[in-house]
């Protein structure tokens, strides 16, 4: 339902790629809530073609972003400050990939030179946007960043081997930058700590169904689904919390705050 | 602006004792959210009469409670649920009081049986509003409840002397019913750790106009004020947040994540 | 193995109850390393008689105190220096009891009478002693306090109930105690968050069976046993840990880090 | 003092500049305390010499690698189980650096070349020397790894840029080789959050004066030095610890858990 939560807002969406995916729900209710979108994606995903079946349904632009690459940033935000024909008010990241799990090597016999390519794709990228954006002057006052993250930053999950670390890096660039964005012009930046999600990236790591249940069976509300964290992301875009900003913010069904539950001490019992 | 984020929700506002108080502020914007509101305060406080011209302004009733009388609670929850018509949506717990702070007793030198008062009034009592409505089974499926605290939980800050162990007992019982009620019936449970502000309570804290310009200075955003915290509690008490519990959220400006800022170090440099 | 690391040092432990305690092995430890000890515990506790045998063995009077009784402590702090001949240079606080809990009273049914009396023998009671010890400037310089605390505080463990609350009001207390002892006279005040052990307390809780091997198995080095823990304390106590203060400190085989491991996951799918 | 706690102990000590690192200190001291030391650096920082009196003075072999590059750690970890002619009980980690520091491009104006090879230096290089000493089989059973870091990876020091995203890195990565050393052998790793140092890599922040002078203010005890973490460092190698893993361990004199103090609001008033 239509709230006009983000009517005249623009904002830029990386990381829809099908419609299981976050960032496709995400641009669903930021169109319906009254926003602008331009999407983006790697050229290898905008290949797959699903991204212009949402493109067509919310009237967006689909510009394509090697995230590590600088020049295709700036075009980005370049092109999308054009588009819109005035700065940006939020932006979305969710993005991530690592190599060593793609080639199934454990998180004890890593390659290094996948490593920092998973840092560079999955957590650098973040810096990236946000310092074109922010050389750029393309960032409205009082407007909002947003990356998406798992709570194996603080915790060790070990199937979710070196992106734990990655999205480590990417809470703290999240933190830097909003201190730095919120003295230039207000701007926030937060970082949301999901629950597991049946994605296409969550659904690639090994193990994840298991894991997918005992988060489920560990929060007392279950897992928060790829809706709820859309609707969550449209408050975090609106004026409703401009004060919130350098955080880390789970939305998990309150995962990360339950110890154990009965149902995981009686799963547990049974031999 | 409204929205409509809360239309057809119901719920009690607990603190509203004058316009400068958040609670005033968050009943206000639940109002104009479309929300129906049932009011609730000390019966010493409801004496001084402000609350009327709110109650008039946003036609709600008011009940009178003193939070640590279990016959008091069960009152305003029975009376709230009769003058709604049904259950309830949504609590906000906006409540603290320290005796010793008021006598200007030290936190070295604590006078044991208002230390027992505090936690009575400042922390037990969010335990007593939601047994009360656990018991008699008084909130809607995936309802919102939240009450108010202070980064002292977390950090000293000696001027605010023993309500920041309250707080921290406060926090605590916000995470262990958000458990127990989210296992019930959806219901979830967060505290929101705002920015100091100018409110009747927060002006009664000595030292507390230096640790507000303390806390504006390190804040990147600065301080948070009233009316943005109701902006942000409407959030929590909207169908946007449902997956959010268990939480405690920092409204504060980027101030909870910030080490040191220019501001600060200069002014530290100043000889 | 004593590495005469208490050497000179004299202090007070509460709550050895039987071979069982924390606090016991932390007194044996404490002993062996150098260390001249007082012993206390309640009352009700001296007369089961076991104590006797402690004190015997590392030479140390018993001084019964009622840690809810101010002139009890006042008494305990002055028999102490008196005993000594000198200052205190530690204290350990291992004390805990929820009558709600004894009584089988859950979470969302707690007699307030009782869960203000959990509040005072199981957390207040640490801020007496600190507060007698401040007051008669009992304490060394660079003297070490510690009190024993559990992950429930951070995270909902249904069955530990409203000690889950205590705990997080006396972590607070300790923070709070860290600055104002630090400052007068730089004594340092720690919790230490252990695993959940097999003492008479902790087998007191109901589902601790389940739970204990739930930890477990969730602890890549497993549970830390109470014999770890008081070699643990040694070192808080000792001087190679005079800057460590304010801080919870886990003790837990890294229990507070894990996400999961392959032994839950694998447990879980069982069915 | 020697009290013999790692008699017979084996471990390598990284980054032990000249006589004002914090690691020369930690080798004096695990050297006192009964230990053998291999002592390694940069090949660069072994160019200037210093070393050779600390090599000279503890009898330990340096053995130079370039942290960054595999043959070289594993060389490092080979020569040293050859030299112990045994398994290695402890590892120091204290290395970092950030060329976009060196240079003096700020947090908003990053080269990214050179972020990467501050995180590959200052963190994954942690990952290297783990991964090398686990396939290597290298480490006793419960022994202890231990990495320094700043708390700047939790809250935002703007002069400390891109270090406070490599120091949460370097802090997962602890987390995350703690489960599987722990699992695989008993191996603990911990990070220890050190009190800003007037070491050769502090000195070289810009407004390091400036922040180190705030910290002493806002630390209850102060600032704890170089001699101070080198204690705590033993205390984490020895096997009174051997149940803490997976944790980021604050020595800061309680600066981490301090809002404000007295002497830093008064400074703040002063116009």
């Amino acid at each position: 339902m239509s709230h006009n939560l983000l009517q005249g807002k623009k904002g830029i969406i990386f990381g829809a790629l099908n419609d299981q995916s976050i960032a496709w729900k995400v641009a669903l209710k930021c169109h319906e809530q009254g926003a602008g979108i331009v999407l983006t994606n790697a050229p290898i995903a905008l290949r797959m073609g699903e991204i212009n079946k949402l493109a067509e349904a919310i009237n967006a632009p689909v510009i394509g972003a090697d995230v590590t690459n600088l020049s295709d940033i700036n075009n980005l935000i370049e092109k999308s400050v054009e588009h819109f024909g005035g700065k940006i008010d939020f932006i979305l990241h969710s993005v991530g990939m690592s190599m060593n799990m793609r080639k199934g090597n454990p998180y004890t016999d890593l390659n290094y030179d996948f490593t920092l390519k998973t840092m560079d794709i999955s957590s650098i990228s973040f810096h990236k946007v946000m310092q074109a954006a922010y050389q750029k002057d393309a960032m409205n006052d009082w407007g909002s960043i947003a990356a998406l993250t798992y709570i194996a930053a603080q915790r060790v999950f070990p199937d979710y081997s070196e992106m734990a670390d990655a999205k480590a890096l990417l809470e703290s660039i999240a933190r830097s930058w909003g201190y730095h964005f919120g003295i230039k012009n207000k701007v926030r930046v937060n970082t949301i700590s999901q629950s597991p999600t049946r994605t296409t990236a969550g659904g690639g790591v090994k193990g994840f169904d298991g894991f997918m249940d005992f988060a489920e069976k560990m929060s007392p509300l279950g897992n928060a689904d790829a809706d709820a964290c859309a609707d969550y992301v449209v408050t975090l875009f609106s004026d409703l919390t401009r004060y919130v900003t350098m955080q880390n913010l789970f939305h998990d069904g309150g995962y990360s705050s339950t110890g154990v539950t009965q149902t995981v001490i009686q799963q547990m019992e049974k031999q």
